[in-house]
């Protein structure tokens, strides 16, 4: 089979966006519910701040100052949850966003400026008071729609102690599971794919594809969504080893949690992680010297047909786990670290709202707070390197194409590798050591004796002799070089 | 304050379909959830028999052949009840319905065909998965909207046994009620109003008025409505004396219930009614003589400003009620009696599905069976006889105009009333009794000597003479004359 994926992902900077806390505007101030969270107070697990897609649509100079195009957001739908997983109506989006009329303002807006936009697909279960579950809270055995879910005990405990009665995910109540074998269930799922692909959105995100244990699901899906745009991109969250959906018949990639294990492992290490923040869904985080991280990204890399990896949603952090930079205790040179690796890796580099800026946040819902736009508290060093780097992404066509990647050194703590593209060499060196690392690096393999060698953000050059170069990078920090050679 | 109400509704003929029970279209088979009742069996509380608005379209040559030119549709909005008054989305048709496409299509071919389309809004409550009120069920104290209900006690419990902790209509915790004073529900549930009159429905039936105690609330919704569409009719569920809606600031008219009771009292009478079915909901059904009922009906007509009574919805049953035939224990004498007054009586008669053809039916959900369409088990007697009485109400403009109301005669069993409009009179009897009446009739003050009087479905005319004219009127019939003078 041969396998493609959207073009436009080779270039995208994605920013993830969990709606509820990202921008709220004045603008739709009347329409908002009374019972809002103070912005700035610590999210809980149910309260509501009143985030809105105008409020996105007012930040997007932020995005795009940043580098940004391409939003990824967490759900948007009509749900009576604040981070919207548990949808109460696929075809509209959630009145406290602004509604249908908002998200059509913010799609035209971001388009206009060149921002792709991509929604999250909650495809596996719906919630208490979606409409066909709730027939059968409503109406018990006598409803219409018992085919809908699987029902396994009557009467149903959906709000109170007893035992639920029907297939839950994670046996969560609020989450019924729906019955994806049901041919109008799938029809139903399908059409609301195809439908917000018909609005114009430029992909879908997967929550939880892996439990609708159904390949010819996802192939319909692919094919239905692809039929109406075939640039549509389809990002599954799948925490691990994801071969069996990245055939090319199912998705174009996964979040890329495996890199997000090995940036953590490597820039952070166990030993210096916050010991209550790491998640066990992406596999445990270890100590990594840099032979054992460039095992695991390369192997990344390995998994997949290169269509694949290069298109894949690589990231740091996300709406599911905790801030990197809290991981990392506030250690912001391994933030940089992982950055540098980020944005110079193969695949999408996404950036979790506010990590721009230095926010900071625990687990689920800690990691969800209000964004800090009051800019005398961001961290003014950290989102000039986000720039940096996400500049640096966009000048190298190297970083973003297919060609040639090669480690060209992993010792200790000093991870080295390059990225080539036509004439185009970029060399990364990421050091998650606690000393310099002076050296004589061999490129032999990758440029010929007399290439020019510039260092990024420097005056430095470099000629390569006798296939070596010579090098310097500072303790826990990176470095970058590029040359052209024809 | 100049009471005005719409001028087409003097001319129109109502038809009362229950949507779930009066027709199921073929072509919207493979939309259909698969758990449906069967059509022919006695309905439930719960279950669902999917009719559809394709099947009203399918249908509409059986409502324009009996000459019905407006349906009032009890609720066709996004309900998991099989009535639909329990709201959970008031801007979307049901999908059992056939969803809004099909409603699209019903109300283009009605509206082609010169039949109107009122529908019923059901604004003092919704239901529990209702997603302003899911919310709160969802989030309990965090809801973003605890404003647009009352809670008094949390937790909720709003399908267990313990106290719901919130109000709900007749205190049933199916139906949380609105908060209609919070500015945000009110312009809520203005704005559902706007919506559909804007989709071109020709005006509202509304549910339980009174359980909005407000009058400002009404007088606001008449003036958004007549705003978008000053012929739109707004008719109320009021059971009993309304004059504080009919002043020309909030309804048109009420559903007459208080025809509906003379005429039970009358053409039936406590005596020979089901004991079981009668409703405490109107008053109290009793043995009426020809007086009795005189005094009822015409009081009726003398509560309210003329332009109210000509635009009352009168009807002798409905979804809320036994059947009348079933009320007068297939009595057939009975039915053909209060048609004759309903076909004959200043306001609009409505007929409930199915009664046209003889269907019987008890109490909520018995009232609600299945329409039949197997013409062989029609009462086709009683169809021929709805469309002869339809007809008649159509040939005179003296049935449908605002003119001259006139006791002829009342007396035992027998109410001989005339209507005159310009050079038309019409004079009806009603002979509830056993015995056949033959009587030289004063007509003296409605009509002059000499006077031609045809009798209706008859070869018979008299000539009045000395303000008499001599009519003949079968036991448990009635008989209709007409004239015309210059």
């Amino acid at each position: 089979m041969t396998v493609a994926t959207p073009a436009w992902v080779k270039d995208a900077i994605f920013y993830q966006i969990f709606p509820d806390r990202f921008a709220k505007s004045a603008t739709l101030q009347a329409y908002k519910p009374h019972h809002l969270e103070t912005w700035d107070a610590p999210p809980t697990a149910h309260g509501f701040k009143g985030g809105d897609l105008i409020g996105v649509v007012e930040r997007l100079d932020h995005l795009v100052a940043l580098g940004v195009n391409a939003i990824y957001f967490c759900p948007i739908f009509q749900s009576t949850a604040n981070h919207r997983y548990h949808t109460h109506d696929y075809f509209h989006v959630d009145p406290i966003l602004g509604g249908d009329a908002a998200f059509k303002t913010l799609l035209a807006a971001a388009h206009a400026r060149g921002v792709r936009v991509i929604l999250d697909g909650v495809f596996n279960h719906a919630s208490r008071g979606f409409y066909y579950f709730n027939h059968t809270l409503e109406n018990g055995k006598e409803s219409p729609y018992l085919d809908w879910f699987t029902f396994t005990k009557f009467p149903l405990h959906a709000y109170d102690d007893g035992q639920q009665g029907y297939a839950a995910w994670w046996n969560l109540k609020a989450l019924p599971k729906l019955n994806t074998y049901n041919p109008q269930v799938r029809a139903y799922i399908m059409r609301v794919a195809e439908y917000w692909i018909e609005q114009g959105i430029d992909g879908w995100r997967l929550d939880v594809p892996e439990d609708i244990d159904d390949d010819s699901f996802w192939q319909e899906f692919r094919a239905r969504v692809k039929a109406k745009n075939p640039d549509a991109y389809i990002v599954g969250e799948i925490w691990h080893r994801a071969d069996r959906w990245l055939q090319g018949d199912q998705f174009d990639a996964v979040m890329n949690y495996q890199f997000t294990r090995a940036a953590l492992s490597f820039c952070i290490g166990k030993k210096h992680a916050a010991p209550d923040l790491l998640s066990d869904s992406y596999g445990h985080v270890v100590n990594a010297d840099a032979p054992a991280f460039a095992e695991m990204l390369e192997q990344v890399q390995q998994w997949y047909p290169s269509a694949i990896t290069y298109a894949q949603m690589n990231l740091l952090d996300s709406h599911d786990t905790a801030r990197f930079l809290s991981i990392a205790q506030n250690d912001k040179t391994a933030l940089q670290l992982a950055w540098l690796a980020l944005f110079t890796y193969p695949g999408a580099p996404t950036l979790y709202y506010g990590d721009e800026v230095g926010m900071t946040g625990g687990r689920d819902p800690d990691c969800r707070r209000g964004m800090v736009w009051d800019q005398s508290k961001w961290a003014l060093d950290l989102f000039a390197l986000a720039k940096q780097y996400i500049a640096l992404r966009k000048k190298f066509l190297a970083l973003r194409r297919p060609g040639v990647y090669t480690r060209l050194y992993a010792r200790d703590m000093v991870y080295i590798f390059a990225r080539q593209y036509q004439a185009e060499t970029v060399i990364v060196a990421l050091n998650a050591g606690q000393t310099a690392l002076t050296l004589d690096l061999d490129v032999g393999a990758i440029l010929n004796d007399g290439a020019a060698v510039q260092q990024e953000w420097s005056a430095q050059t470099a000629t390569v002799s006798q296939g070596h170069m010579p090098i310097h990078v500072a303790a826990r920090a990176g470095a970058v070089w590029s040359a052209r050679q024809t």
